[in-house]
């Protein structure tokens, strides 16, 4: 590296690293145009003559000249006439400096709900059916595709969801999204065109889905939930048409929607022209018994299922599947045209891969007995530790709610659990219209070991017995 | 494969597949599911009992209380006291055939603009990026992240955006969107909710950029282009404060932004609070001379940078970024919690790794002089068989246009050239107002290989000649 000074013009600082494999031209644009940006040349400042640059930088004049017609180009410079080169008027103005962005703490033990341990996500199996994709997918598949989703996944996931979760959808009627968010981000848009105003919700429910029907313009209106699932009921009482549900493993309480309701469910969708919204977030994992299908296949003209590989494999994957009724498919694809044009070929592909290859079946095999695992410690070491805590719901998921003495500050006890480096959630956000059921934590248990279990949840025993 | 037709109860054509590796108990569960649903079991039907069932398909009782048992908790059937089991009421209406899809036609010519030679992916540096950021990622960012993108994405692209394109923004000013449409998407959405209502469009200009912003909700306002680009003297008239433009490469015409026009358009945006909309599509190609830095790095407090690897690599990666001004930053993010919840994390690291490791500059180096060398075949070949055409447009991106003889009719000339199976697209459709300029074409040649243009283009003629 060797910085030179430059003698003539305006005091002018600029690097050119020989053998750095970049053009002296270009790191000379560079420097230049950085010191327009950062306005240490401004407006109307005049530049050396080419020839003293060049002299000055010990480089060929032809290498000045190339980047002031660069610069000029690109509106940084102006040549004028007989006055040599000045920077432009309107040049630079306006750089700031970077926003610094708080970091995101880590924790000792953490306990946030919805996020699988990412420790075990297959990268071999993963790795593998990328590299399968890429090398069997023919070229035409890397254009621009059908928005709805790649031909092979939308195949191996009406595969799937028949197998696995009941699911009732030809390929064509599967699409791929990026994750439920996205898919409930659509639909709620396609709801909204059509006039819909209010989404009736669980309550408690899910505090982020709540916040998704709002943003996306529609009101929500609570509907109770108890150890059946949702009261049908109370959501004949509320007039609303359209339903957003958590059959298989009601968020957070973790009820099953029982037959009865169920067929209640199918019932009022039926009679009201109603639109039953299935999150199956988590159904895959059920450590008791076989999970319970999904709805959508007893009425697939009711319902709108999503799925998603956010917690059977990894967020990050960032892919999801929606299986709508035929009156509401093309409304959503309607959306989407507006929104974003289809998810990565590539995930989609490696995804096909590891369905038909089963090894995303050996995948959720090798991963049930641990999280089944991680779920009975939780268990043992809240008996031994906060024995006046009861767990609700059934042996499902990657989490457990649990409620706590009545009297308990809940606010206080995720505070001082956070002193001990332990995030949890507290049961409060789930509600809308506010709990009288008292203090409660939900406990996602994926990401802690099962052997850390006990201390884990011995020091939340303190932290909440401080309180 | 087994097929039993059972002798009590209604009947009920069941096939268990021994030795098929899935239970008989799912194979069972299944065949029922099935049968609800598409109706050859119907509401209120009686099943067999369980003991009837278990003989006639020669498996354990269990198996098939079992399998009830499960279909009755999913819904499907109902166990009544004394009565057996029958289908639930409701269950399995509605179920409907598969609508079927015409496939895409193919052309033996494809000069449909917008889409790189996808022959040209290269395959083996994006399976060994991938395998790489597979291999190293830690495993936190496998989980939600920041909707903004993966932080090494953002890094290596605003040193790349800077490199290559003259961009000023640090990483966390570049936010990792799925293509220019998303990106577009997402702030158009932004602008609505500012009370923006109108948006400068360039005349002619894309006809899906012009339906992303009608379908955003705002109103396009178109603005002429000419040689030197967008007349900015125009948008002043038009009063808007929003303007898409393409300064690197004007779509569809190809004209470059000029220095005074630059210049003027940062004028106009700094005195009427104006945003400037930059759409970099495709300005990594340049055949004649150094691409044109952005118009961004002038002003970046008043520019919205759009970039893509859409053109670059392929659209299949539904990978795309995007720089606004810090006033807008915030309001886009917000907007994107509304809809997803970012990107595929695997892909935004292996694109990292493209650009850390110089194949992504590989890679441009590599076709570059292909595409150079597609459109100098086109432009000879053109000057043999339609010598009246004339080209527009500098030597760079993956389209030109050319203007047919005034009389030409356009729509004939696509009927003739598709019944050759040439793709090509008109230019008409460019034009919101309507073209004065009469007949044109849209030619994407990076399709077609340089030994075929000499016959595509002489058959494209035949074409022409015939109408």
């Amino acid at each position: 590296m060797e910085e030179k000074r430059t003698n003539s013009g305006p005091e002018l600082l600029v690097s050119l690293e020989r053998g750095s494999g970049r053009p002296l031209r270009a790191q000379l644009e560079d420097a230049l145009r950085a010191a327009v940006q950062q306005a240490r040349l401004r407006p109307s400042d005049h530049l050396p003559s080419t020839r003293a640059l060049a002299a000055d930088l010990g480089c060929a004049r032809s290498v000045v000249v190339d980047a002031f017609a660069q610069l000029v180009a690109e509106g940084y410079l102006v040549a004028r006439a007989g006055a040599g080169t000045v920077v432009a008027p309107r040049a630079g103005a306006g750089l700031r400096p970077a926003p610094s962005r708080p970091a995101e703490p880590t924790y000792r033990y953490d306990f946030r709900p919805g996020v699988p341990d990412l420790r075990l996500f297959p990268r071999v199996a993963w790795r593998r059916a990328t590299a399968e994709a890429l090398d069997s997918a023919p070229a035409a598949t890397l254009g621009y595709i059908d928005p709805a989703g790649a031909r092979p996944l939308r195949q191996a996931l009406a595969g799937y969801l028949a197998r696995v979760r009941g699911v009732a959808a030809s390929a064509d009627e599967v699409m791929v999204v990026a994750g439920i968010a996205h898919g409930l981000g659509l639909l709620y848009r396609a709801l909204r065109v059509a006039g819909v105003a209010e989404m009736a919700i669980e309550e408690p429910g899910g505090a982020e889905q709540r916040m998704l029907v709002r943003r996306s313009g529609l009101e929500p209106v609570p509907v109770d939930v108890d150890g059946e699932g949702l009261r049908v009921d109370d959501l004949e009482r509320t007039g609303v048409r359209a339903v957003l549900v958590t059959p298989a493993h009601q968020f957070p309480l973790g009820a099953v929607l029982s037959p009865r309701r169920r067929a209640a469910l199918v019932d009022w969708a039926r009679r009201r022209d109603g639109l039953i919204v299935e999150d199956d977030y988590d159904a895959e994992y059920r450590y008791d018994r076989r999970p319970v299908g999904a709805v959508q296949g007893l009425a697939p003209d009711r319902v709108c299922y999503l799925g998603t590989a956010s917690k059977t494999l990894a967020p990050g994957l960032r892919l999801g599947w929606l299986v709508p009724p035929p009156v509401w498919a093309g409304r959503i694809v309607e959306v989407r045209r507006r929104t974003d044009l289809g998810t990565s070929v590539v995930d989609q592909l490696a995804l096909a891969r590891l369905i038909d290859s089963g090894n995303l079946d050996r995948h959720l095999r090798r991963t049930r007995p641990v999280y089944r695992d991680r779920r009975d410690a939780l268990v043992r070491a809240l008996n031994a530790h906060l024995p006046e805590a009861t767990v609700s719901g059934v042996a499902a998921g990657l989490h457990a709610v649990v409620r706590l003495a009545a009297g308990t500050d809940e606010q206080r006890v995720l505070r001082s659990a956070a002193q001990r480096s332990i995030r949890v959630a507290g049961l409060s956000p789930a509600y809308l219209r506010g709990s009288s059921a008292g203090c409660g934590l939900v406990l996602g248990y994926a990401g802690v070991n099962e052997s850390a279990m006990p201390e884990a949840i011995s020091m939340l025993a303190e932290a909440v017995h401080e309180t």
